[in-house]
Protein backbone atom coordinates (compact mmCIF):
# COMPACT_ATOMS: atom_id res chain seq x y z
CA UNK A 1 0.00 0.00 0.00
CA UNK A 2 1.48 3.11 -0.96
CA UNK A 3 0.02 6.77 -0.85
CA UNK A 4 -1.17 7.99 -4.53
CA UNK A 5 -1.58 11.47 -5.86
CA UNK A 6 -4.06 12.04 -8.31
CA UNK A 7 -4.93 15.80 -9.91
CA UNK A 8 -8.09 15.93 -12.09
CA UNK A 9 -10.00 18.99 -13.45
CA UNK A 10 -13.55 18.58 -13.22
CA UNK A 11 -16.71 20.70 -14.43
CA UNK A 12 -17.72 22.85 -11.51
CA UNK A 13 -21.23 21.45 -11.04
CA UNK A 14 -22.88 19.98 -8.40
CA UNK A 15 -22.79 16.45 -7.50
CA UNK A 16 -19.36 15.79 -9.28
CA UNK A 17 -17.66 15.81 -5.71
CA UNK A 18 -20.16 13.26 -4.31
CA UNK A 19 -19.30 11.06 -7.52
CA UNK A 20 -16.08 10.72 -7.24
CA UNK A 21 -16.00 10.57 -3.30
CA UNK A 22 -18.50 7.70 -3.91
CA UNK A 23 -15.99 6.02 -6.56
CA UNK A 24 -13.27 5.79 -3.44
CA UNK A 25 -15.61 4.96 -0.88
CA UNK A 26 -17.49 1.90 -2.99
CA UNK A 27 -14.58 0.62 -2.84
CA UNK A 28 -14.02 0.56 0.48
CA UNK A 29 -10.87 2.92 0.96
CA UNK A 30 -10.45 6.50 2.58
CA UNK A 31 -9.14 9.37 0.89
CA UNK A 32 -6.25 10.62 3.26
CA UNK A 33 -6.59 14.33 1.80
CA UNK A 34 -8.69 16.50 -0.72
CA UNK A 35 -8.18 19.95 -1.81
CA UNK A 36 -10.92 21.22 -4.48
CA UNK A 37 -10.61 24.79 -5.31
CA UNK A 38 -11.36 26.76 -8.73
CA UNK A 39 -9.00 27.13 -11.68
CA UNK A 40 -8.24 30.82 -13.69
CA UNK A 41 -11.39 29.28 -15.33
CA UNK A 42 -14.41 29.21 -13.09
CA UNK A 43 -16.14 26.63 -14.75
CA UNK A 44 -13.45 24.00 -13.30
CA UNK A 45 -12.23 23.06 -10.50
CA UNK A 46 -9.37 21.05 -9.74
CA UNK A 47 -9.27 18.39 -7.26
CA UNK A 48 -6.29 16.77 -5.30
CA UNK A 49 -6.59 13.51 -3.86
CA UNK A 50 -4.12 11.80 -1.48
CA UNK A 51 -5.60 8.39 -0.82
CA UNK A 52 -3.65 5.07 0.19
CA UNK A 53 -4.24 1.93 -2.32
CA UNK A 54 -2.41 -0.96 -3.98
CA UNK A 55 -1.69 -0.07 -7.82
CA UNK A 56 -4.38 -2.32 -9.61
CA UNK A 57 -7.00 -0.76 -7.71
CA UNK A 58 -5.15 2.64 -8.15
CA UNK A 59 -5.57 1.62 -12.26
CA UNK A 60 -9.11 0.84 -11.90
CA UNK A 61 -9.94 3.77 -10.43
CA UNK A 62 -8.39 6.47 -12.60
CA UNK A 63 -10.16 4.49 -15.58
CA UNK A 64 -13.59 4.88 -13.47
CA UNK A 65 -12.51 8.63 -12.94
CA UNK A 66 -12.21 9.34 -16.64
CA UNK A 67 -15.11 7.31 -17.10
CA UNK A 68 -17.20 9.85 -14.79
CA UNK A 69 -19.39 12.71 -16.09
CA UNK A 70 -17.82 15.90 -15.68
CA UNK A 71 -14.46 15.05 -15.27
CA UNK A 72 -12.00 16.81 -17.90
CA UNK A 73 -8.81 15.16 -17.29
CA UNK A 74 -6.70 12.91 -14.61
CA UNK A 75 -3.32 13.13 -13.71
CA UNK A 76 -1.30 10.72 -11.48
CA UNK A 77 0.97 12.48 -9.72
CA UNK A 78 2.63 9.77 -7.61
CA UNK A 79 6.26 9.60 -8.11
CA UNK A 80 5.81 12.20 -10.76
CA UNK A 81 8.25 15.41 -10.31
CA UNK A 82 6.47 17.69 -9.34
CA UNK A 83 5.83 20.76 -6.63
CA UNK A 84 3.90 19.66 -3.62
CA UNK A 85 2.09 21.83 -0.99
CA UNK A 86 -0.18 22.66 2.44
CA UNK A 87 -0.90 24.55 4.41
CA UNK A 88 -1.77 24.42 7.78
CA UNK A 89 -3.37 26.53 10.64
CA UNK A 90 -2.28 25.10 14.19
CA UNK A 91 -3.88 27.29 17.17
CA UNK A 92 -1.70 26.40 20.39
CA UNK A 93 -2.20 27.09 23.85
CA UNK A 94 -0.17 30.39 24.66
CA UNK A 95 -0.16 29.52 28.29
CA UNK A 96 2.60 30.96 30.61
CA UNK A 97 5.10 33.62 29.05
CA UNK A 98 7.94 31.32 28.79
CA UNK A 99 5.55 28.54 26.67
CA UNK A 100 5.11 31.45 24.28
CA UNK A 101 8.45 32.28 24.47
CA UNK A 102 9.86 28.81 22.71
CA UNK A 103 6.60 28.83 20.55
CA UNK A 104 7.64 31.81 18.87
CA UNK A 105 11.19 30.00 18.66
CA UNK A 106 9.91 26.99 16.90
CA UNK A 107 7.90 29.27 14.64
CA UNK A 108 10.99 31.09 13.55
CA UNK A 109 12.98 27.59 12.91
CA UNK A 110 10.37 26.57 10.73
CA UNK A 111 9.85 29.72 8.63
CA UNK A 112 6.56 29.32 9.48
CA UNK A 113 4.29 32.93 11.10
CA UNK A 114 2.17 33.64 13.83
CA UNK A 115 -1.17 34.94 12.76
CA UNK A 116 -3.56 35.22 15.37
CA UNK A 117 -3.07 36.13 18.84
CA UNK A 118 -5.90 35.36 21.66
CA UNK A 119 -6.07 35.41 25.45
CA UNK A 120 -5.06 31.76 25.99
CA UNK A 121 -4.04 30.87 22.50
CA UNK A 122 -1.74 31.64 19.56
CA UNK A 123 -2.40 30.68 15.67
CA UNK A 124 0.45 29.33 13.59
CA UNK A 125 0.14 29.37 10.10
CA UNK A 126 2.98 27.07 7.50
CA UNK A 127 2.86 26.20 4.56
CA UNK A 128 5.34 23.40 2.90
CA UNK A 129 5.44 19.71 2.34
CA UNK A 130 3.88 17.14 4.36
CA UNK A 131 7.20 16.46 6.30
CA UNK A 132 7.55 20.17 7.49
CA UNK A 133 4.05 20.25 8.19
CA UNK A 134 4.06 17.05 10.40
CA UNK A 135 7.78 18.21 12.07
CA UNK A 136 5.93 21.48 13.57
CA UNK A 137 2.90 19.35 14.33
CA UNK A 138 5.41 17.59 16.87
CA UNK A 139 7.03 20.62 17.60
CA UNK A 140 4.57 22.38 18.91
CA UNK A 141 2.55 18.77 20.38
CA UNK A 142 4.02 19.64 24.31
CA UNK A 143 2.34 23.10 24.52
CA UNK A 144 -1.28 21.76 23.97
CA UNK A 145 -2.88 21.84 20.73
CA UNK A 146 -6.39 23.29 20.70
CA UNK A 147 -7.27 23.01 16.88
CA UNK A 148 -5.58 22.26 13.50
CA UNK A 149 -7.00 22.60 9.84
CA UNK A 150 -4.95 21.34 7.45
CA UNK A 151 -5.41 21.80 3.36
CA UNK A 152 -4.06 18.58 2.24
CA UNK A 153 -1.80 18.40 -0.69
CA UNK A 154 -2.14 20.01 -3.55
CA UNK A 155 0.42 19.66 -6.27
CA UNK A 156 1.80 20.57 -9.89
CA UNK A 157 4.25 18.95 -12.37
CA UNK A 158 7.44 20.18 -13.41
CA UNK A 159 7.81 20.90 -16.96
CA UNK B 1 -27.30 34.14 -1.28
CA UNK B 2 -24.20 34.18 0.24
CA UNK B 3 -20.85 31.93 0.62
CA UNK B 4 -21.45 30.28 3.81
CA UNK B 5 -18.16 28.13 5.87
CA UNK B 6 -18.83 24.70 7.54
CA UNK B 7 -16.15 23.26 9.17
CA UNK B 8 -16.74 19.91 10.67
CA UNK B 9 -14.65 17.17 12.18
CA UNK B 10 -15.74 14.11 11.06
CA UNK B 11 -13.78 10.54 11.93
CA UNK B 12 -11.30 9.72 9.42
CA UNK B 13 -13.15 6.48 7.67
CA UNK B 14 -14.27 5.72 4.51
CA UNK B 15 -17.76 6.73 3.12
CA UNK B 16 -17.89 10.06 5.46
CA UNK B 17 -16.49 12.18 2.36
CA UNK B 18 -18.82 10.69 -0.14
CA UNK B 19 -21.75 10.77 3.02
CA UNK B 20 -20.68 14.76 3.34
CA UNK B 21 -20.73 15.45 -0.57
CA UNK B 22 -24.19 13.49 -1.14
CA UNK B 23 -25.78 15.96 1.34
CA UNK B 24 -25.05 19.11 -0.47
CA UNK B 25 -25.34 17.33 -4.31
CA UNK B 26 -28.90 15.77 -2.86
CA UNK B 27 -29.81 19.75 -2.39
CA UNK B 28 -29.22 20.74 -5.59
CA UNK B 29 -26.16 23.37 -4.70
CA UNK B 30 -22.63 22.73 -5.40
CA UNK B 31 -19.66 22.79 -3.16
CA UNK B 32 -17.32 26.12 -4.29
CA UNK B 33 -14.38 24.28 -2.52
CA UNK B 34 -13.27 22.08 -0.20
CA UNK B 35 -10.38 21.55 1.90
CA UNK B 36 -9.79 18.01 4.22
CA UNK B 37 -7.12 16.67 6.68
CA UNK B 38 -6.02 15.07 9.00
CA UNK B 39 -5.78 16.62 12.35
CA UNK B 40 -3.70 16.31 15.41
CA UNK B 41 -5.68 12.95 16.06
CA UNK B 42 -5.10 10.65 12.51
CA UNK B 43 -8.26 9.23 13.92
CA UNK B 44 -10.33 12.53 13.29
CA UNK B 45 -10.07 15.01 9.99
CA UNK B 46 -11.66 17.93 9.80
CA UNK B 47 -13.16 19.33 6.47
CA UNK B 48 -14.05 23.42 5.83
CA UNK B 49 -16.46 23.46 2.67
CA UNK B 50 -17.34 26.95 1.42
CA UNK B 51 -20.61 26.81 -0.57
CA UNK B 52 -23.22 28.88 -1.80
CA UNK B 53 -27.30 29.10 0.11
CA UNK B 54 -29.65 30.89 1.09
CA UNK B 55 -30.02 31.03 5.51
CA UNK B 56 -33.01 28.33 5.17
CA UNK B 57 -31.48 25.80 3.67
CA UNK B 58 -28.36 26.45 5.01
CA UNK B 59 -29.83 25.86 8.80
CA UNK B 60 -31.37 22.21 7.30
CA UNK B 61 -27.54 21.06 6.04
CA UNK B 62 -26.34 22.13 9.52
CA UNK B 63 -28.93 20.02 11.02
CA UNK B 64 -28.75 16.93 8.48
CA UNK B 65 -24.90 16.62 8.86
CA UNK B 66 -24.73 16.56 13.16
CA UNK B 67 -26.87 13.55 12.40
CA UNK B 68 -24.63 12.07 9.85
CA UNK B 69 -22.24 8.85 11.43
CA UNK B 70 -18.98 9.70 12.11
CA UNK B 71 -19.53 13.70 12.15
CA UNK B 72 -17.97 14.55 15.57
CA UNK B 73 -18.79 18.22 15.44
CA UNK B 74 -20.06 20.80 12.75
CA UNK B 75 -19.14 24.96 13.21
CA UNK B 76 -20.37 27.45 11.41
CA UNK B 77 -17.61 30.07 10.60
CA UNK B 78 -19.61 32.38 8.27
CA UNK B 79 -18.92 35.60 9.38
CA UNK B 80 -17.44 34.87 12.39
CA UNK B 81 -14.16 36.13 13.63
CA UNK B 82 -11.68 33.63 12.43
CA UNK B 83 -8.56 33.60 10.42
CA UNK B 84 -8.96 32.43 6.79
CA UNK B 85 -5.93 31.42 4.29
CA UNK B 86 -5.74 29.90 1.07
CA UNK B 87 -3.05 28.27 -0.56
CA UNK B 88 -2.62 28.40 -4.65
CA UNK B 89 0.35 27.30 -7.24
CA UNK B 90 0.13 28.94 -10.15
CA UNK B 91 2.69 27.60 -13.37
CA UNK B 92 2.59 30.46 -15.94
CA UNK B 93 4.35 30.72 -19.20
CA UNK B 94 7.67 32.40 -18.55
CA UNK B 95 7.95 33.28 -22.24
CA UNK B 96 10.97 36.46 -23.10
CA UNK B 97 13.00 37.73 -20.77
CA UNK B 98 11.24 40.68 -20.23
CA UNK B 99 7.91 38.67 -19.05
CA UNK B 100 9.80 36.45 -16.71
CA UNK B 101 11.40 39.54 -15.32
CA UNK B 102 7.48 41.24 -14.87
CA UNK B 103 6.35 37.99 -13.20
CA UNK B 104 8.98 38.07 -10.60
CA UNK B 105 8.19 41.84 -9.94
CA UNK B 106 4.53 41.17 -9.71
CA UNK B 107 5.42 37.66 -7.16
CA UNK B 108 7.66 40.24 -5.12
CA UNK B 109 4.90 42.75 -5.07
CA UNK B 110 2.42 40.35 -3.73
CA UNK B 111 4.83 38.45 -1.24
CA UNK B 112 4.68 35.42 -3.23
CA UNK B 113 7.01 33.16 -3.75
CA UNK B 114 8.88 31.23 -7.01
CA UNK B 115 8.61 27.90 -6.11
CA UNK B 116 9.68 25.80 -9.77
CA UNK B 117 11.40 27.04 -12.62
CA UNK B 118 11.00 25.29 -16.18
CA UNK B 119 11.76 25.69 -19.49
CA UNK B 120 9.11 27.62 -20.49
CA UNK B 121 7.04 28.07 -17.16
CA UNK B 122 7.52 29.49 -13.81
CA UNK B 123 5.08 27.96 -10.55
CA UNK B 124 4.43 30.86 -8.11
CA UNK B 125 2.90 30.07 -4.47
CA UNK B 126 1.07 32.09 -2.41
CA UNK B 127 -1.25 31.88 0.68
CA UNK B 128 -3.05 34.63 1.72
CA UNK B 129 -7.11 34.97 1.93
CA UNK B 130 -9.74 34.69 -0.96
CA UNK B 131 -9.08 38.54 -2.01
CA UNK B 132 -5.14 38.12 -2.13
CA UNK B 133 -5.27 34.73 -3.97
CA UNK B 134 -7.65 36.27 -6.95
CA UNK B 135 -5.38 39.36 -7.17
CA UNK B 136 -2.48 37.61 -7.77
CA UNK B 137 -4.35 34.87 -10.76
CA UNK B 138 -5.55 38.41 -12.28
CA UNK B 139 -2.07 40.45 -12.20
CA UNK B 140 -0.45 36.96 -13.57
CA UNK B 141 -3.45 35.96 -16.03
CA UNK B 142 -1.83 38.48 -18.92
CA UNK B 143 1.15 36.07 -19.01
CA UNK B 144 -0.26 33.24 -19.89
CA UNK B 145 -1.58 30.79 -17.11
CA UNK B 146 -1.06 27.10 -17.69
CA UNK B 147 -2.29 25.63 -14.64
CA UNK B 148 -3.59 26.15 -11.20
CA UNK B 149 -3.74 23.96 -7.91
CA UNK B 150 -5.86 25.82 -5.37
CA UNK B 151 -6.68 24.20 -2.29
CA UNK B 152 -10.06 25.76 -0.96
CA UNK B 153 -10.72 27.91 2.30
CA UNK B 154 -9.36 26.37 6.05
CA UNK B 155 -10.42 28.46 8.85
CA UNK B 156 -9.64 28.83 12.85
CA UNK B 157 -12.04 30.02 14.87
CA UNK B 158 -10.52 33.71 16.92
CA UNK B 159 -10.64 32.75 20.85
Amino acid sequence: MENFVISALVENKFGVLARVAGLFSARGFNIKSLAVGETEDPEVSRMTIVAEADEKILEQIKKQLNKLINVIKVQDLTGADCVDKELILIKVKSGTAKAREKIVQVVDSMGAEIVDIGKKSVTIEETGDEHKINALIELVRPYGILEIARTGKIALQSE
